[in-house]
């Protein structure tokens, strides 16, 4: 411990502090020159005075002395690094240059240091925690299997109280702060690594390496751990997105949505959601084979309000058989019905056993698949109750949370240590079974999405990209774009690019199609109808020259400085059932992803837009078009006929494998798609493209903030 | 106290001993033959017995002894009487006999009942509990503006017992149980009359008298004092809705929601948050002017969490003014931004005094209409500060809300004591920002909408049902209907009437229309197109006679059983931008209500459809469509034209009064309209009515419970 201090409430002091009370087995050392010992563990003048080369260096002095100490570290040899001290990219250039440093130490010489700027890192089953955060001077909590990781020290410092306050068993409470060289995912690959630990809970401001965020996330759900993050900065990352137009479908929260969804990393919403996430996912719990909930309560208002809560969150409420039923009527006042939600009126406070008995039928049932326990006003009789849905719970063959309302404390807490999750709220224990199901629902499987093959013709496209960046253009229209598009696979109208009436007049001969679009083609013209540069449904050769002399005019009138490359002859594409909006959406951090919509309405006015990260397969893209609320249209609800959604599925895949193919596409939109009825396939009618800026900058995500100044104050060196 | 007992956990003995303790100065009389005295108070053996005929009658007594108790009290002249006692309405059809008489008593004489089956009532400011909830026997709750009405015992000691755990002052509980001569809605009339009480806050399973609660509801708005309800047996009544097609869109928690937001009735979803409304809107508070918010605390962590919590709410984030951030950043170290959201790091707890002073200018700050401040892990320096933020919101001419996570539990209590709303979580303070502006936001006006005159004609409808009822026909077409509506103000296309296909022939040539739709008139087909019933666009004579040859030979096979009354010829209508939905939809409790949707993909796909109680006018009307998600569409979106609102309002505001003027109409369905640009109107193309069950039971809403045995177990006679 560099920096270390004989104050327990400063950073340097109080894990100190904390290894003396615990009795940790193995070595200490403070280094501090002006101390003999402190904490009772022998003091040290500096890093080379120790007896030993330590494995772990916990650095608490001011920011100027860090970097020497990493460099003097990682030359003796010393294998990890907690850094508490503040000051690096926090708070400016200069700060985030010797944070570079210490990233490049760590990448050299294979040192992990977590931090700068963190509360460090505690793991409760070893005693080992050198983590300054005020949670852990509360008490010791005992070791258990809830691991916490949080890039605010205060927040998973909040999360711990909470669980403490249960009486429930942490296992890791990590803080991992400005990330130098160990990220939130690294302590999310450590912990679902432990057989220990049941669940893993987040606060997570930014990814820094998705590739790492990604590779931890799967190996949980493949363990079956879920792993349950609150994703802070949605809002601010909305803002930046909304600055653009089709940043606003776009927002950054939502990619972050869709690769949690795609991971199977569960989502919440506040730090009482994740508080009780950590708590529900963390008991021992039976998973739930189904939706049908058993309420049991003492109070007809709180099991009605439960009934309803079940319905918010789409469960149901079970039936119960015609046994089970009649067991619980010969227990009951004949003018209570013996039915779900069962109201045991006074019997909880009156006959405890009696009441456990009953709670055992309704769990028999084979109709429940959970029970919620609905308690209010239970303070005399507490303790024997409490004692018995304990013990009910230890060997309970499904999983049962609990409500405990205005009733005694103890019991609450005594129920929470039995592994009961219990909430003061209806609301929170119906939710809190809606947890149980989808964490038991989460896909098994951990492999990542098949790595499609790059599509049979990316090199058109890529050609493309790079003659746009040479020429300095950043954006390429459909004129260009939509046979390239078709070189890969896509359907594409069949066209030909003219330079006068003239010869629009002779391509329509030449397409020989029914009809045509005559568009202008020019790449300083992206929104061509409001340029005057369309005319659709074009039927002769004549009205093609004139369409195409009335186009160049209103153009050089509307754009007058507009570089005008000619005007795109195209066949018209009958049969389209349904627009729908294909897109590429390339995040600096989150990397690529594909948006669908379908156009219109529900994209423009519902925002009912779909992103998943690229590439992924058919499976995939039909999986995200079945997500859309538009979907019914496609399926052919209320008498509309199914649409080819095969064909539909293809082509965002491939879109998909584009994304990853060409990374110098910022942004593709392909806008309509017209989609035919099964059989009929999907044609791609409009297209474009914006180029990702030259050389975009990758930056490390999240706010950065003071962690050590936040609690401890300061630090004493 | 009829059956007064001597044991202070019983229903008939605790408010006998919270009335001792409090020291309340009325006169209480125990009634209870085998008894002296009890709790001090001298002992009676019968009613008649008393010195006096007393103002109030609490009864405690089986449920045999009640109705002939109200009988006596009533003959002595006895102003009210609390019954605690169950058996009523809840246990079956002889409890609701006996429940009745009670109701007819009332009616009678005048005699005030609360209850049968509640917990009574409580005024705290007199000193007045006759209410047994195991609430008030944790403690004399101090009197204040908190008043709380429930339908559930438990739930309102609920709500109790949190507003004392938060020292917060009461003024009111009051559980009224069946409600056979006090109801939900008289007790919130009291209650809102008192100028001590600045919130009422409710637990309401049913409204029982749909006027009453309107006319209590509209009363609370008037006088500025938030009503807030928690609504229960949302699900269960949407169960019961989605079992008809038109009811899956009209399920009467909608319904609900819709009367709600007319009166200005602010709704909860939660017990929690019912608690947290009581909390937010009981404080007194400066109403907020706006929706920018000053975010201070000392958490980097906690303060992102908070701003995204303010998206998440409908609430921004304040710019500082420029003198206003000079000012912080005086005072904070150079690492620390000085901006919103403002994180004084160390200084809360290092200098209070400062943090006030800091929180003191962003009050201040012009930008800044509402403050929430955020501090996590305050612990030792947690009495100073509380003291000082208690100090600041004393004067604050802006509203203050707190969040207090992980810190000392002493300050939650003084900070919510010193008034100001303080919550555990910075996303339960945001959303109490929200509920202080939306209190705010209400119309102050508290006036019923206009009652409007009859349609011109509604007898023509009026007629039609008449007959219908007559026939024993339950359901009228459109081919009687359309011109029946068309005599009340609504545009509707010109018809004719035909039997055969040879009249249909000569009916086209008589309505000089370019095109016209053949359509089975049947009483028995409500679903025409299904049946092939129908056909559009036929443009000649010819045609039109052998579409109804076409439609009679289909009907015949495709519905062999139905009575054909003949073929509806009818001019097509051209123009319709949009197919809009507008029905009638009658609650048995809640009365007549208008639906309205965009038809298509909007109300089939989407369910959005928006409802009000009729009647009402046509700003309404226009408010209704405005509150669609399909709005934009109406309203001429994204180059779309703009639509005829004003006759679609017009045609709205006509069926709402249709609605009133004729409640034999069960169900009425006009779909589509069809709503041209400006100016163009909108046209009623098909319509279809259900008529009301004959003599519908108007059934008391609200499941039954047994609140006595809820809690306390028994009645001691």
């Amino acid at each position: 411990m560099l920096g270390a201090s004989g104050v327990a409430t400063k950073a340097g002091g109080r894990p100190l502090a904390y290894l003396r009370e615990t009795g940790f087995a193995g070595r200490v050392y403070p280094i501090n020159p002006r101390h003999r010992a402190l904490f009772g563990f022998d003091c040290f003048p500096s890093l080379d005075a120790l007896p030993e080369v330590p494995d772990l260096v916990v650095v608490a002095i001011p920011a100027e002395g860090v970097l020497p100490a990493v460099r003097q570290a990682a030359a003796m040899g010393v294998g990890a690094m907690v850094i508490y001290t503040s000051g690096f990219a926090e708070v400016g250039p200069e700060g985030g240059a010797a944070e570079r440093e210490i990233r490049g130490i760590c990448e050299r010489t294979g040192l992990i240091v977590c931090g700068p700027n963190c509360q460090g890192i505690a793991n409760l089953f070893n005693g080992l925690a050198v983590n300054f955060s005020t949670a852990l001077s509360e008490g010791q909590p005992k070791p258990g299997p809830i691991g916490i990781v949080s890039q605010s020290g205060l927040v998973g410092a909040l999360i711990a109280s909470e669980c403490m306050a249960r009486s429930l068993g942490l296992g890791y409470l990590v803080s991992t702060g400005n990330e130098a060289g160990f990220e939130f995912a690294d302590a999310v690959a450590h912990m679902t690594a432990d057989p220990r630990i049941r669940v893993v809970v987040g606060y997570l401001e930014g990814i820094r390496d998705v590739a790492r965020f990604r590779a931890a996330a799967l190996r949980a759900r493949e363990k079956g751990k879920p792993l349950v993050v609150l994703k802070a900065g949605r809002s601010s990352a909305a803002a930046r997105a909304a600055a653009s137009h089709t940043g606003a479908l776009a927002g950054s929260a939502r990619l972050h949505d869709a690769l949690f969804a795609e991971l199977g990393v569960m989502v919440e919403e506040s730090l009482e959601d994740l508080v009780d996430a950590a708590v529900t996912l963390g008991a021992a719990l039976p998973p739930p084979r189904g939706a049908r909930v058993g309420i049991v309560g003492n109070s007809g208002g709180f099991n009605v309000l439960c009934t309803d809560d079940l319905h918010r969150f789409g469960l149901e409420l079970a039936s119960l058989s015609e046994p089970t039923r009649a067991e619980i009527a010969a227990h009951l006042p004949p003018f209570l019905p013996a039915q779900n939600p069962v109201d045991l009126a006074s019997l909880p406070q009156a006959d405890p056993a009696t009441a456990r008995a009953l709670l055992q039928r309704v769990a028999d049932d084979p109709g429940v698949d959970i029970v919620i326990c609905c308690f209010g006003a239970i303070r005399a009789a507490s303790a024997a109750l409490t004692a018995e849905l304990a013990a009910f719970a230890r060997s309970a063959a499904k999983p049962m949370v609990a409500a405990w309302l205005a009733s005694a404390p103890a019991g609450f807490v005594a129920l929470s240590a039995a592994g009961v999750p219990t909430f003061t709220d209806p609301s929170r224990a119906a939710r809190a079974a809606r947890r149980l199901l989808d964490a038991a629902a989460r896909p098994a499987g951990g492999a990542a999405p098949p790595a499609d093959a790059a599509p049979a013709d990316a090199a058109s496209v890529a050609a493309l990209v790079r003659q746009a960046r040479r020429e300095g253009r950043g954006v390429i229209g459909e004129a260009a774009l939509l046979p390239a598009l078709g070189r890969l696979g896509l359907r594409v109208p069949r066209m030909a690019r003219v330079r006068t009436p003239e010869e629009a007049e002779t391509a329509f001969a030449a397409l020989g199609a029914d009809g045509v679009a005559v568009k202008i083609d020019s790449p300083d013209i992206p929104h061509k109808t409001e340029a005057g540069g369309v005319a659709l449904g074009i039927a002769s050769p004549a009205a093609c020259r004139e369409a195409a002399r009335t186009i160049l005019g209103a153009v050089r009138e509307k754009a007058p400085g507009a570089a005008i490359e000619g005007l795109l002859v195209a066949e018209m594409v009958g049969g389209g059932r349904a627009e729908v909006m294909i897109g590429i959406k390339r995040d600096p951090i989150l990397g690529p992803f594909v948006a669908v919509g379908l156009g219109g309405v529900f994209v423009e006015i519902l925002g009912d837009v779909a992103f998943r990260a690229a590439p992924f397969g058919e499976a995939e893209a039909t999986a995200l078009l079945r997500s859309l609320k538009a979907w019914p249209l496609l399926d052919g609800a209320r008498d509309r006929p199914r649409l080819d959604v095969p064909a539909l599925a293809r082509a965002i895949a491939a879109v998909s494998r584009l994304a990853v193919a060409v990374p110098e596409i910022g942004e593709l939109d392909l806008n309509p798609v017209l989609v035919g009825r099964e059989g009929e396939g999907a044609v791609v009618v409009d297209a474009l493209l914006r180029l990702a800026p030259a050389g975009a900058p990758r930056h490390g995500g999240g706010l950065m903030r003071n962690e050590a100044v936040e609690e401890s104050g300061e630090l004493d060196a």
